[in-house]
């Protein structure tokens, strides 16, 4: 069966020379313990420091600014934890955003229960934080500003720049989760103003279970998560995963050289995408911002279609797409983004992602639309709520689809 | 150069069906993720589904109560801090052992900045707790007990069983780092009355970054360490490690197969490196216990030597040794575990730790007490001490170093 993978924000298929190095740092010579002294500990501690440098460069750090963890989750709350817990005596609030990914989200929730003052700002239709929102939401107990840098679910690019000037030089600690950008947009800590930032390998075509924080140097920031051995200058206890650490520079390294290339050859097809299904089908709309989103991320919401059906309709097609963050499936509450842009409840569940990669070509783009047809056709003839509309009028609550497309 | 890997406690090649079982989980279509609802997810899922099975099968447990994780300190934090935080209502005494690995030793060192009273058992001369200690240590007020199976620096085995029956129904959970024993002693959560078990791949021959968490079904216990998606059934957030994971099961599932034959063999070796060591040369002695520890495992102590220039030495003939924790090298500081076990400061320096492992034959042992024999006349005419030294006579004081060996 011909498969088509569009689902690129869950995960990535691991590039092939970043499998071949994870493979090679298993065996022969290459598996010692970073922190071991003899020839097979050093091969790991010289690979490790590279792979160091990689990934530094590829967000505009220095090596050392780089701790290794098993991910953006732990990196996420590494930031989070770290950064609240040690500026407690200075201040108790903390801002972020509703849209979060739920490693951030409920990193800062379960501050909440520890007595923080927590500040979820919203988000407007597109699922964009407002600047002024977040300036007007400082107080000068603030020590912690966590946003995303784009949004897994429906690919806005918030504004970090700009939150960036408004945070600079309030002794306040930005926190961002570039988890779905890296790779895609460029990502620079001195230009958007960043003093953490979470990176994940899986997502750029490098392995599972391995990712980064970026600590800014001279950020008052301690880790609070693990305790144990003196890995990553004190900074993450436990040995490395140098197989991942490895890959994780590699895969770094080859985005940086493809990304202007190929995220090009990526928003024509996200386009063609976005415009046939648009097109195609009515009572579908675009969710997330219509440009400022990620090259390679299409997302929809068909109305009068439960999301999940059709997914398992375009599966038995070849074809893998999602409803929104792998991470909630399973879960029988819509996405809390896409209620957070003001969609319904029961149109959230309508919800499809189409996410673009390395593998993806245009005839992949064709397939989809030619399978999705019927797929489309029949939930909708099946749909209770279908008989009563009228599809040349808009739906009972025009004014609250308005905002969301 | 002939190379020979003498530091298989510190960390194991990957075993070639392990690497090869991992490679194929990042490419083909074995990539997607386990969340993900279409064809590449439920691949994952299915593989999470029998490598949990594989974990669970070595040490006599359910699938349902693996959780995976990071590695052993993620394991060992994740257990100590979720089990001591869930039941502090409860209580708030905690009992570890003065010889634990750093990730537990330090986990609960950082229960008692949070208010939670700590007993820290000594232990005998072989580095070995005492039953009756950990009964008298015991008050309503506790509720965690955590210690390690067999001990890395020395190879001691601790007496498990006995302290599972000690603690059986008195309603504290019990705790074991089985990071060093699983695969060389047979680890079973009933037989040993477990509760909660770190488990760690890269000791198994299994990859770097990936372990597991045992937790007995209905042990009071819930996680604490990350906030995130709902993984591991809500006990685990964050994308899961499948490449690791898979090789995690291989592992565990290989070393089960080999563990009776392979030990017998290793078993031979070591007694033949300590016999010969012994023999060999003067002022050395034995650390651990002299036969209840592991069968891979010979430890010494050389008076008037360094340990670190000693590995230096034998680095420069390809024998890779290390001079007790991997995770401690680059410290100033003696080990801990010498410390505990009565061995005085200035010859703790004189570690040297020797663990065997697949690759190894009687040649390596043989080559190793070759080079051995130069390095240690070189370093013992340097010494400062040798001079005032009768080497027919005791050293200074014999009672504390007849305490330890």
């Amino acid at each position: 069966m011909r498969r088509v993978y569009f689902d690129h924000s869950a995960t990535t298929p691991v590039h092939p020379l970043v499998a071949e190095e994870v493979y090679r740092f298993m065996t022969e010579h290459n598996y010692g313990n970073p922190s071991s002294l003899h020839y097979f500990g050093q091969i790991a501690r010289k690979a490790l420091d590279e792979s160091r440098e990689k990934v530094a460069k590829a967000i505009g750090a220095k090596s050392e600014e780089i701790i290794f963890t098993s991910g953006g989750t732990e990196s996420d709350n590494m930031a989070i934890h770290g950064a609240a817990l040690t500026n407690i005596k200075r201040g108790n609030h903390v801002i972020t955003s509703a849209v979060e990914h739920h490693a951030a989200l409920n990193a800062v929730k379960a501050l909440a229960k520890q007595g923080f003052s927590v500040t979820v700002l919203p988000v407007d239709q597109y699922g964009m934080v407002n600047v002024d929102d977040v300036e007007k939401a400082i107080t000068d107990k603030t020590i912690l500003i966590s946003i995303m840098h784009a949004n897994n679910e429906v690919g806005t690019i918030m504004p970090i720049a700009e939150i960036g000037k408004v945070v600079k030089d309030r002794g306040i600690i930005f926190h961002v989760d570039a988890v779905q950008s890296l790779g895609k947009i460029p990502v620079n800590v001195d230009d958007l103003g960043i003093d953490l930032l979470t990176v994940s390998g899986h997502k750029i075509y490098g392995p599972k279970g391995i990712g980064a924080l970026y600590v800014r140097k001279g950020t008052r920031w301690r880790p609070t998560l693990f305790h144990g051995g003196a890995q990553e200058r004190l900074r993450r206890a436990g040995t490395e995963n140098v197989p991942g650490i490895v890959g994780l520079g590699k895969a770094a390294e080859l985005a940086m050289e493809n990304m202007e290339a190929e995220n090009k050859r990526l928003l024509t097809l996200r386009d063609k995408l976005i415009g046939e299904v648009t097109k195609r089908f009515s009572h579908v709309r675009l969710t997330g911002h219509p440009t400022i989103r990620l090259p390679n991320h299409a997302s929809f919401v068909f109305e009068y279609i439960e999301g999940e059906s059709v997914l398992l309709s375009l599966d038995m097609k070849g074809i893998a797409a999602s409803t929104g963050s792998a991470c909630a499936s399973g879960s029988l509450e819509p996405s809390h983004v896409l209620l957070s842009m003001g969609i319904p409840h029961e149109i959230a569940h309508g919800s499809i992602r189409l996410t673009l990669g390395a593998g993806n070509t245009e005839e992949d783009v064709d397939y989809f639309l030619e399978a999705m047809g019927p797929i489309v056709e029949r939930f909708r003839s099946m749909s209770p709520l279908s008989e009563e509309i009228d599809y040349n009028k808009n739906i009972k609550d025009p004014g609250n689809l308005q905002s969301y497309c």
